[in-house]
């Protein structure tokens, strides 16, 4: 359990190659967490007899969920695929709806896809030295389309909170695969 | 004058070895700013007469000072004295005292000067790879203790203001010099 003072300054460290911090714990997502989000069931079903794959991890370091206390840390994505869609993030919606996000990508390749409650949506590259913008409203989910892992360093407000429920019924109105070697944004089946 | 749409995702590159964008300007602020803020003012007017050097520089991107919203970008100080007290930027309380700032170092190394409203104070390091939790309540100055620049990606809350004032009328309790080629803390004579 990651443990800090925050009403004291601190530092923590993060690599800047592979964001992981010597002085701190991830939070880790396995297949078996999240097997609902995928397309093909079949494959989520078949991997999981023999396995249960590391998906993504993050660093949750404990800040307290007060007014103008800023949550931050690193995640990780881990290159993969189930069937023919890559790796991602569980995806969610902050509870107080209204507060961004801020993304800055330190290795790796992929996108963050974006979707707010009228299901306006955008899918943005994310790429080693470059920061992102997540717009208050939007849902986000972080997708690894590359080789490596992929990882960013993220700041949001501690109060923001976090609702998964909302996106996790149905899922994305749009999932990331990859079709004969190429990334392609296509429509999600189950909507 | 950097303009993006908040409302939307968008992304935008720093490079993760100088901090700097390719597609934003930074805020440059030269000695003749913040001329007050040194110590020994017969070394100000000196190099003034002559010259007006770059102390530091940072991203203003434009972000709408709203609720939800979040401030970000890079900063760059320079490396230099003058006379013996290092580089360093102005410093400043949040307008919205209780609001946090996060840092992360990119290159460089130096110090973070803290002081809260009550005079409670902290010197913190920074250096490549470590993330730097400025907590609520406390006047934030960054200095570059090293030979190369010293530069950091950081979010604020965007609505969280900027107070230079309070700092600005006497300075902080203390401040940081080179004394015989070592970085020292010393009570600010000003108080
Ligand atoms: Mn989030
Ligand atoms: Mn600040």
């Amino acid at each position: 359990m990651n443990q800090f003072n925050w009403d004291q300054a601190f530092t923590l460290d993060f690599d800047l190659n592979d964001g992981l911090s010597k002085h701190a714990e991830t939070t880790k997502r396995y297949l078996s967490q999240m097997k609902d989000m995928y397309q093909d069931q079949q494959v989520v079903e078949e991997i999981l007899k023999n396995d249960d794959p590391l998906i993504y991890e993050f660093y949750e370091l404990g800040c307290p969920e007060r007014a103008g206390d800023l949550a931050f840390g690193t995640t990780m994505i881990h290159p993969g695929k189930i069937g023919n869609e890559y790796y991602m993030t569980k995806g969610h919606f902050h509870q107080i709806v209204d507060t961004a996000e801020v993304y800055y990508t330190l290795k790796g390749e992929g996108y963050m896809m974006l979707e707010n409650l009228e299901g306006d949506w955008k899918v943005e590259r994310m790429e080693r030295g470059k920061a992102l913008y997540v717009p208050r409203g939007y849902a986000h989910r972080t997708i690894n389309t590359g080789d490596e892992i992929l990882t960013a360093f993220y700041v949001f407000d501690a109060n923001a909170g976090h609702d998964y429920g909302t996106i996790e019924t149905k899922g994305y109105h749009h999932i990331v695969c990859d079709i004969d070697g190429e990334m392609k944004v296509l429509d999600n089946p189950r909507w």
